[in-house]
């Protein structure tokens, strides 16, 4: 969102005129000083492909023919964007390899006097092909160079030094930074301006933290001069350096753990990982149960507790169509068939990668005998290539980059209920997010017809498109809810809807006309904590410890964030969407009763829906600072296609758990990079070398 | 959603009566028949928290109670759930590893006569506790027992011989399976009901995808009796079992790839992998650039195409503070500072995994020469432990499972736009689909507040929630919206709006009160395409090609995949707003025009909006079968936390472009799964064996 540079002082373009390229490893560019510019392949000379990029040569090329290009003899303009002209498309569509490329044309922006030129140039006849100024609004991008001098204007003016001296600090001691000012009508018309803001560097490299609050200088980028000073955040002070620092002081992980996984399990149940604590077991009914899910606070070493049960209480799958055949079709899969009655033993290294630890279920027999339902679990840990948090940032003096590799703990298992097969994932991060994740494979509920091409098909006669011959994949949704008895630091907790409400700019003083306003609503009983979720009236939806404030006087708590998801549209008085009318709405929030643990009602088959969540919600009972639990519907509409023939590729939607002012900062602050030596040696198996 | 059993007869409960347990990988389950029980370590004996589920023994202990109680002397009912009765919650949370276990007990659910009881057994005494036969309406889940004895009922049923035989087949060649029948009212009360489904095994293991259409079975559950048979779809052909089979017949992956990755870059930015190939490509505005993606057929080998090209065209990130310090805190970064100027090298290892290959960006000087950002881009292989697709099966004769693991390939940069990091990744996956992710890390935009306690903050005053002593994060709003150049199967598409329209039963045949019905609506002009995502109006978003077909006559097309979103609130006449008003809609699809590739306009900094997409769409040009882009914006609206003090955890967010009738069928079909023998040796590294 906005560019910055440390604003002390620095020789620019000090480069000599050779035919290299710097690498923007340090700041500012040292254009051709150095001759080892050829990195790797895509900065050679010769392009490949009509659309490639502009190559080092031909960028010195462009530059060449533009510096000999009458009306720029006179004043060289400053160019704000050179690129590749890319040849038109259905050249570059009816392009082969091996042909010759299309002319190679570039496309530059430059600024002179205050207006933009844009030229497009032949590099072959070194023919300046359109050269056109801008007679609209809006300036090309700024440049590094822009932004440079114009933070140099910013702090060599004179008011900064008082501003700085008034909180104590020289101007030496601020990193200062150069957003843009948007536009806000036509004060600020026909000058390219910047503002920069300063922050204190003093005792951390995440100045960030440190804002000089109040302070903003309004810069004419082309007359590098400060045109408004404003400080009005005197009296305010500027926020402490310490815990700020995000840089490394020094730990493995590959999908490849030589040394074995991290997590134990203890008596069976007991996982511990990295800072969480949970029990683990399989259930028929709900598949498995997680329960007494405790994080480790990363400064207090305290054991907090964050649920004290969470499981898929019910599925709902409709299908839409009316016949006689199908009309039935309403599955509730968790109460009529069993979730963990019908998973299956995982298959190793597909449904779960190496070095995973399985478990098993033990279940029930109709004649009162238990069985062993196999490797029904499996636990692992994940590392998918991405990172947990990251930042870099380039200085005069110094670049910082700092990243560090995301591990996840992963709880997964795998119903065939029938046909469907639903994957239900519970995965841990160590920041103490907690990501739900249901994924749908396995086999269509078809249909089949008398027709076997869509050309014979009448105005959308069939329940669904055509898969394949004869096969129609009849419209359906499916719904999974759960029931997450969120325990935040103890039982008492109260949901808290945080509404994003438009604000008009009523007092004026700046050009602003809207803002949105985070508005807290608490629920005092089960009527207001029932969410349908909108885009146009976004929330966050917080289940808070009202006894438990944090160090800045912010209730602990956590938040369920929606991601995809989708919305039961049956008529309530559908006898489908009456037994299932827990999915009436995507959160609800109910006081803690035992009882109440399966959404569509304890004994669910042929139910009439008079034992359901809705029944339930509908007493009102009171909710504020009371041990409650909250439910979540994840839903699908699944309108099949030729791809999901004969086995669908999965699908999956999550949502997530996140802690929201539960722990004091950051939790991962401390986490280690990892580095090349603390990787595992592999060499390839003698099947794959063999290969 | 449904349970299945093949009918083939078959001898249940055939095992002994020891005290040990079958394991279930094979069915029946048979019980008490093997020795070998004690599978790992929670299915001990012995449990070891106060809510680990019942144990083999404990289980034994359960049915022997039942069998001496008074009740059940007689008849013993038939168990549909037996599990831990879990202490009171004050007990679990009270309890402490190490604390004596409360008293076991059990829940039992039985039925006997028609009648769920619901039974509380102390295990200690063996007293039966609590004893409740429910009044209400609903069974509980059919027992594997239940199911089992209807199916065959149901196959036993003259009327299916002659079904099967009006289809040239014999019940032999049947699988049926045995759904749940919902609830419809009164007709169907005072029984347990199964509705059974047949379907033709012949020639595939994949049976679902040969219906005998119309053909449904109501079985009585207790008396084992059909009660309804129907089959109105004699006149309807098998659907043809060709090309259903998902089995296995024979690759390794895992994030350590001794061999290296498998994909290539020829000429510096042609990437080819799996049945991908695109151009790639540093971009000094947006970052990078994919271009001609095409993704070769894996029936016939063609290469098709499917996007020109795409890219983050534009950002905008409005602060919802009207300060004069903030009020122009609206930042559209592409434009006004480039995605690509802004990236850093990767950090390796923490950025991107290990074997990634890095890819450097060159770019452009004020004084028009070159400069290198070195390892910008990372492009690596992903496998994160999930499966492409999965599906077990278990029948009589078999048990069938088959999954297949993930494996996909991403492409990824981040910019760090002053205090934000933007991770933008594109993934591609073997089934055709192409993931967008965006990932925000780095630092909050913070304002400084006289403030070091919320205790000290009167009404919402502030713009944000205090982060820490003195620090408010300002509530904010992050848009990108994507230019997607879709070219599928070719230049010229339509848009298509796939409304899912709920229906009701008007014709009545069944008691289905309503349905979903997706009705298409071809986008004619650009109004037509201009898309507010509704949770309450849902549509599928198609790009197809009216003039390819596939074999079964659907078009071919790709549809974008909206996933977590935020919409913007602000007003529009606001100047941030009028100057990003191309995040008005989602979704825009316009007609292809070389000079509309930047959604804020190509000259952006300090732009009056008078250039933006919203602009060219209200032209309101003609769309249908039209080269078209289209465009899509992805949403977060963050309201700061404690956690985000000093540095972010990522936080990320998605949308697909999907295949949608565009191959004939299941494009991964033939995946190899992965074995043991085909994955890398690994040991520790010398430094991690040290620690």
């Amino acid at each position: 969102m906005l560019l910055f540079f440390l604003f002390s002082s620095w020789n620019p373009f000090s480069g000599g005129g050779g035919e290299s390229a710097g690498r923007r490893s340090q700041f500012p560019p040292k254009s051709l000083t150095s001759k080892k510019f050829s990195h790797s392949a895509q900065t050679s000379a010769t392009p490949r492909h009509p659309i490639d990029p502009l190559t080092v040569g031909e960028i010195h090329r462009v530059r060449s023919i533009l510096s000999s290009y009458e009306p720029f003899l006179g004043q060289f303009p400053a160019i704000q964007s050179m690129t590749i002209d890319e040849p038109d498309k259905s050249r570059v569509l009816g392009w082969q390899s091996g042909d010759p490329l299309p002319p190679r044309k570039a496309f530059v922006i430059g600024l002179l006097d205050n207006q933009s030129h844009l030229v497009t140039i032949d590099l072959e006849s070194g023919r300046v092909e359109t050269h056109e100024i801008s007679s609209g609004s809006g300036y090309p991008m700024l440049t590094m160079e822009d932004v440079a001098a114009a933070v140099d204007a910013a702090v060599s003016y004179p008011g900064l030094e008082v501003s700085a001296a008034a909180r104590g600090l020289s101007v030496a001691n601020l990193s200062c930074i150069s957003p843009s000012p948007g536009w806000f009508g036509p004060e600020e018309e026909g000058k390219r301006l910047l503002k920069v803001l300063c922050y204190s560097k003093q005792g951390t490299p995440n100045f960030y933290m440190r804002p000089l609050e109040g302070l903003v200088m309004t810069v004419d980028v082309d007359r590098r001069e400060v045109i408004k000073f404003s400080d009005t955040g005197r009296g305010i002070p500027i926020p402490g350096g310490a815990n700020t620092d995000y840089r490394f002081h020094p730990g493995p992980i590959s999908m490849e753990q030589p040394q074995g996984p991290s997590f134990t399990v203890t008596d069976g149940h007991l996982v511990e990982w990295a800072n969480w604590e949970f029990h683990l077991k399989a259930d028929q009914r709900a598949g498995f149960i997680v329960s007494r899910v405790v994080v480790r606070d990363s400064e207090t070493g305290d054991r907090r507790s964050v649920m004290y049960k969470g499981f898929p209480s019910e599925l709902f799958v409709p299908y839409m169509d009316v016949d006689e055949a199908w009309y039935f079709k309403s599955y509730m899969d968790a109460g009529e068939f069993g979730m963990g009655a019908t998973a299956m033993p995982l298959v190793p290294l597909n449904d779960c990668p190496r070095n995973a630890h399985y478990m098993d279920g033990v279940f029930v027999s109709a004649d009162g005998r238990p069985f062993i339902q196999p490797n029904m679990i499996c636990l692992f840990e994940r590392y998918a290539g991405d990172s947990a948090w990251r930042h870099t940032e380039l200085t005069v003096s110094a670049q910082l980059r700092e990243a560090r590799a995301k591990v996840t703990l992963v709880a997964r298992m795998a119903s065939s209920v029938g046909n469907y097969d639903y994957t239900i994932d519970w995965e841990f991060q160590t920041d103490g997010l907690i990501k739900i994740t249901v994924a749908l494979s396995g086999m269509l509920m078809v249909k089949a017809t008398v027709h076997d091409n869509m050309n014979q098909i009448e105005n959308q006669e069939e329940t669904g498109p055509m898969v394949s011959e004869n096969v129609i994949g009849v419209v359906h949704d499916h719904f999974i809810t759960f029931h997450l008895d969120m325990d935040v630091d103890g039982p008492n907790n109260t949901f808290v809807k945080v509404n994003l409400v438009k604000e008009e700019n009523l007092e004026g003083k700046t050009p602003r006309k809207s803002y949105l306003k985070p508005v807290r609503h608490v629920a005092k009983t089960e009527e207001d904590a029932r969410v349908k979720l909108s885009l146009y009236n976004p929330s966050e939806f917080h289940v808070v410890n009202p006894s438990r404030r944090s160090r800045l006087g912010n209730p602990s708590g956590y938040k369920v964030v929606p991601e995809a998801n989708a919305a039961s549209l049956l008529d309530h008085s559908d006898p489908p969407q009456l037994r299932s009318a827990f999915t009436n709405n995507q959160i609800w929030v109910t006081p803690y009763n035992r009882s109440e643990q399966w959404a569509g009602g304890l004994l669910t088959y042929q139910s009439h829906g008079d034992d359901t969540l809705d029944v339930w919600s509908h007493r009102n009972r009171e909710i504020e600072d009371k041990d409650v639990v909250l439910w979540y519907t994840l839903g699908f509409h699944h309108v099949p296609c030729q791809e999901d023939f004969p086995i669908m590729p999965t699908v999956a939607a999550s949502f997530q758990l996140k802690p929201v002012n539960f722990f004091d900062r950051n939790p991962i602050l401390r986490a280690h990079p990892v580095f090349e030596k603390d990787l595992p040696v592999c060499r390839p198996s003698e099947s794959a070398s063999a290969m």
